[in-house]
């Protein structure tokens, strides 16, 4: 190995060696192209068999293609999605959702990346007045941005909220897996049955080289789906390649075990920095991420040695993320290179 | 193996096993996501090696992405596009390039796939005339939906065409390698030679397993092309595994290797093909492609034993491609099934 | 009167004085802003009691709009429109149709404007294959940009064309009136009675200042037609001085009688024109054209007197229109002049 | 006169009698469509001999596409466009922004409608950052839709700020001559000479039939913007109606005597309400507008009388705004009939 482990970014990991290996089983003769293939067919027969028979099932290339096609397909550019401030939508697409869905984005503030009916509900008014765009999704990421989760009972109650109006509720599952791990729940009790309508189920994070899936709970929201997918450059041609990673993840609970180490680095992680005292923790330590304070001159130190995200410039809160391949061992060199430029001689948890 | 070969298209064909192989070299460790990383550096590194050390590379997931975006940094969305009806860009992209670029596609009927300076000068007019959508690009496939190739004249006549207006060349180099080694030429010789401004170079129909590269030969195009490719929904985080596929293409002459077979086990076909009289070679066989008027009731027989695609219903014109891991045991086959289907009795080639 | 009466284009023409007073009359304290006025209301029962109680209204700036905003509604992106090639959707708005729908235009070539049943079953493929634009509306224009006319008869086959393939036929009715008085018919009979479901009705070529109003017969596509006008930036806000033209113009049928003066004077232009053996009437003149071979050379020299548009410059085909405000010895003065031009010496008609 | 005047809106008065007449004088004979008239070419000498000769001027039919569409000529679809929370373009538009230019919109909560440069510094980051849809454009509303009006210097400074980051400083001027009267300047002094680079200029609220005019302080930006307009459905035929309004309401100095009299008349409206215990003004009234806190139970039964719009439903914070025609007796009885549902006998103005 040449490339160090560090803590930027779960999607700074490489392929799980049980997804490459479905890569390579798929690597056999000709299949038809486009999806009409029994790669593609038996990747969505694992995603009926988890999440309802009735389901309809699309890959595509990437998460920021999975939220703004599988929104366009509920959306018209008049309509307006309701998303927190810190949502992926809002922040790291470059306008993507603007630009190809025509909508707006109506933003909630959201410390904590989770949306509230309350906040939800400051965006649901001028229905029917034509000046205004009319509110149609509600999206949320779960796992969130920072790290937190949705219980099943606050993805109902948004739920509730969102069909009372006539809005659909759309969940960017980037980090799907990591929020079931940490919630002890199966995918289905966190989509479908707590009323999400439209569900990007996210690979690359959790170990698959590239692809996620768009989920359309209701069929009849996909029915034109696979022109949407085509016009929105997201139809790839080997496709077998991409949904063979998604069996691979889905058989054998690979997903699970993957998130489940996630989640739990991130809390080995956690318990340690939370040891250090000028360090603070600033979020829930929910999923595979650990959102802190850290002393401002000392960031460009850590970061030539590991390279991660400052989250906020202004009060120094930076992000590190486990993945699938992090190693107690990667923790552990992580912690002593901080506590080294802490200033700190041996061990001196706990201080007091 | 259990997928048979076939001749439908070549990307129905999987991955080339030494890109396979880079794929699992590239599964090594963390590297820092989006692009910024020692195997996209070393793969932009091998297209200037080729095109020159000024070019600017851009990877993303797909040929519709490749032309679309690389049409949309060169355009805003009051030009036009003047291009082949048999385009790719005008006939299988469900209209991506309308939606994305907001441009009007001016066509020219081109029996051959090929655009001539006589069809694209039919549309060079209007210019300064707020009426008309104005012309900005030409847009040129080599090798050709048709498997036809344009030799360098006549790329270079078409730039000349082009530039003359303030037009660029755009090529849609699906299949590039394919029209390099047919015209016994390099690469640089067939684009920015020959006057094309900017290029998609295709990955996929030459053995990857998805990806493709845009390059721009004049770096002021590439100005904002990061984040039109951002916004544009193709920029894949775990980069490196696009990046190390054409690596692989590029370095050991395998992109070369790999074309050079393709075409000729399609002119393997065509020979074979020639000699039965019930069928007849509808286009010059100068890559990887053979169109054939086919009898129209043995069509569907065929396909039960080897899909292909009927490429215009009125006239039973059919289309067979050839890939970079065709046999001549496959072609063997395939005419040997043609044959029975025809009702032959053993070898009856050359009947007068 | 300063500015001279021409044969350019019915849309260089003025206002009715009609119209004029009805704007002065309209001009009378306040009303509500954005339509909810009492002149809206009645231009829109005006429209009822013409085209049928249940039609919905909408009222935009200029034909553009109409046309682009009433496709809007009843497409998605990834649609086609069928259309002429002669037609101003085509050939006249910049790319409008592209930028705001996304979708594509599927041409038909037509030497008189008019769309044919044939013609536009050649683009009746594709349905249900998701790398085809999937064709959804045929527009055709009433009267057509070369002046002639579809009769009724011709209208319902198209209509049931595209219906039976799940198509919308719209009509751009830029130039209705000329084309209803024509063919001696009521604007019913040849739009909604004949199959028409979307109808773009032109005020401003028929002596309004500007407007155009969007018909629906069916309302049920109409449903969210506000927001897409709204969106769409033809929101008008004093909206009632657009509306009170239309009424104006419906009321007293003064619609018809500036149609069948225009017509007329095409007519008398016609005949006049038709005993001058250097010119050659190109199209039927049904309308308010007269599409003509005119000798070259003398083009700029008529046109230093009288400006006018050259429609094909390879040809010299010229296209002369007449209007609500043009009188018989415009037409006189305008024959003398081209008479003139070719030497005539007195009257010389029917040489021969 | 049947249509009671009320203060409800501006864009529900008429058009004054000088503008009409301007109408009527420019309803004359044939002129060529589309701009090139001689009424146009005035209307633009004017606007010139106001703000510099060098200024480019096209006219567009209403506010929304002012606004939309000469951002469009500045940005493209990866820019963002930082506005006040309260802007017309952020909440009136149904989101005719993010739809034709494709960019996202930043927010800056402004109690008065007015941008800071610490609102808009919140917004400058991430320049260079692909994810990041970058800054553009800071639109500013001149009078806001709150009735408060930026100084010069307010403009100078945000100006400098925004062309400090490279970004252009757009002034949406709906109300631009009410800003004007306000600040006791010339236009010049509070649009280019402060800094602003493109500026929309309102003439519908300020006595105008229809229409709008897109003022471009440097040329070079207004390149493409022929195309970008008729591409943008804002073309209009007869022009000539359009720009006769303007050359009528900048000759003689008509603009500033109708904002005068419906800044006085809002003045004179705030005196009064001023003298109202149960009413409370929230914002300055510095242009045609008076927001104030109204009973709650007594808005409907007041509407009934005088139509006006509720801002703030939460706060039964309301609207009334003065026009051109308003008259003091208007105002009078307007007071009047509040009073009378106040429970008041006679007048009881300065109540202890």
């Amino acid at each position: 190995m040449q490339n160090k482990r560090g803590f930027a970014s779960d999607n700074n990991a490489g392929i799980h060696p049980e997804i490459l290996k479905a890569l390579e089983m798929a690597n056999d003769g000709h299949v038809i192209a486009y999806g009409d293939d029994p790669y593609t067919e038996k990747a969505i027969e694992n995603f009926r068999r988890i999440f309802g028979k009735d389901v309809e099932v699309f890959f595509v290339f990437n998460g920021t293609a999975a939220n703004v096609l599988g929104i366009t397909a509920i959306t018209r550019s008049f309509h307006a999605i309701i998303c927190s401030d810190l949502a992926h939508l809002n922040v790291d697409e470059c306008g993507a959702p603007e630009k190809y869905t025509g909508c707006k984005l109506l933003i909630v503030p959201s410390p904590d990346g989770k949306l509230t009916p309350d906040g939800v509900a400051g965006h649901l008014h001028g229905f029917g007045f034509e000046h205004h765009a009319q509110p149609k999704v509600v999206s949320i990421t779960q796992a969130t941005e920072m790290g937190t989760v949705y219980t099943p009972y606050e993805i109902t109650a948004l739920a509730e909220l969102a069909h009372s109006k006539g809005l659909y509720l759309h969940m960017d599952g980037a980090r799907i897996a990591n929020a079931a791990v940490s919630l002890g729940r199966g995918f289905r009790e966190i989509t479908v049955d707590a009323g999400v309508d439209i569900l990007s189920f996210g690979g690359t994070k959790n170990g698959v080289m590239l692809g996620e899936a768009i989920i359309f709970f209701n069929p009849e929201l996909s029915r034109d789906f696979k022109y949407i997918r085509k016009q929105g450059m997201q139809l790839g041609s080997k496709m077998r390649f991409i949904s063979a990673q998604f069996s691979a993840l889905l058989e054998n609970d690979l997903w699970r075990q993957n998130a489940e180490h996630a989640n739990e680095m991130a809390q080995y992680l956690a318990e340690k920095i939370e040891q250090i005292p000028e360090i603070k923790i600033t979020q829930l330590v929910q999923a595979n991420a650990v959102f802190a304070i850290f002393p401002a001159e000392l960031i460009p130190e850590l970061q030539k040695k590991y390279f991660f995200y400052v989250w906020n410039e202004a009060t120094c809160e930076v992000r590190w993320m486990t993945s699938f391949d992090t190693t107690r061992e990667d923790v552990d060199g992580f912690v002593a290179e901080i506590q080294k430029l802490l200033g700190y001689k041996g061990i001196r948890y706990k201080r007091g």
